[in-house]
């Protein structure tokens, strides 16, 4: 049976004026890896109404499991969870539980609880909401779609909440053997390899190192002993 | 008049696995603020023809430009050429004048120039080169697609080459006021700013320090007058 399917949409004018270096994608992927899920594409798009409700769309059908960063604080550009209901055709408004949660928050920090802060209980019916151990304002699960925060201490601790509810497949392996020998040296031998074990996924990575061109030739699989036959090869070849 | 637009398409498993973090798509953001271009979206999809072809079509028709990164290599992974050239109908095969740079340089070199690198040589029928001065095999622009390599110095070496090609518009300029307040207390004032300057565009990103909250408030815009106006009434709100 083939992994399931996982899509991500980073959200966030930052991301694309240059601002902000995502690194949420990248923590995503390497949480999916190891759960079995196939991480199979990724989008990024601004603060924008219709970009995101078009682009949850797109993704929440095609995949078992989307995962969304940015845009669920209390300012006026935080506009994701207006617009993940409006994709899946889901009311919305200041929810009981999260309205709970956030004043007995703000009350404990004799802070007030004000309108901007309530615009964080904005969620949408039906939803279940994702535990946020660092700022209090939950993310929420709505369909497939897991709708979490961009900063990325928040978006990984949320990330760990949900970890546990997925249901993952075999864990993507990996081996790697690395060459000082430039690509377009091996390529042909490695793509014979790669063409010899279908069930396998190889990769080539060139760098450069005091001037000489090397390669990292990855072996990626959920079978070990497949992984494991290919490498023999892949040294007896390059090693 | 608005500004162009944009899109980013990296490709690669190596994204997707998590073993690779992606920097030109922050790199290429950067660019294109200073360039007067509207990057609105980027996607990122594996080493899989359907998929880029796909993405590639649905990006070329929405956007002025759309920016490519990875998979024109020399290894059996490296097949973005090909799909580019199908998402946009043009045939492609072994161009001469590829073909007689590759050469030479590998002759320069003394390596043998063999089948896999000669696979570098690639390019759809009616793309223009674009200049690789790192490992010499080039990139191409194929209407409004510009494929470029995936190794970042090599990226950066193309986008060099590409980005006096381009027609910018007026450069996204910002302005960042760093506060030492909560999101939530600043937003409603922050708010309503934003909506007095509908011509420029505010985002607010909070962050930790010594366990106090604080928050960065970016205002941007091209036209720097307006941005300094905004900026004199935020610094009177929150400076």
């Amino acid at each position: 049976m083939p992994n399931p399917t996982a899509a991500m949409l980073v959200i966030g004018d930052e991301i694309l004026s240059g601002r902000t270096r995502d690194s949420n994608l990248w923590y995503l992927a390497g949480e999916m890896t190891r759960a079995g899920i196939d991480l199979a594409e990724a989008r990024v798009v601004g603060d924008d109404h219709a970009s995101i409700v078009a682009a949850v769309r797109a993704l929440s059908a095609a995949h078992d499991y989307v995962f969304t960063s940015g845009g669920i604080g209390p300012t006026h550009d935080d506009i994701t969870a207006d617009a993940v209901a409006e994709a899946l055709g889901a009311k919305i408004g200041h929810r009981p539980d999260a309205m709970a949660l956030l004043k007995a928050h703000y009350e404990r920090q004799g802070l007030p609880f004000n309108e901007a802060r309530a615009r964080m209980a904005r969620i949408p019916d039906g939803a279940a909401l994702i535990d946020n151990p660092i700022s209090v304002a939950p993310g929420f699960i709505l369909g497939n779609v897991h709708v979490m925060a961009g900063v990325p201490n928040i978006f990984e601790a949320m990330l760990a909440s949900v970890m546990p509810r997925l249901t993952g497949g075999a864990p993507l392996l990996s081996q790697n053997l690395r060459v000082m020998r430039g690509e377009g040296e091996i390529a042909g031998e490695f793509g014979r390899l790669a063409a010899d074990f279908p069930d396998l996924s190889m990769g080539s990575y060139p760098f450069q190192q005091s001037g000489a061109f090397g390669t990292n030739l990855v072996i990626r699989g959920t079978d070990p002993a497949r992984i494991d036959q290919a490498m023999m090869r892949l040294v007896g070849l390059f090693g």
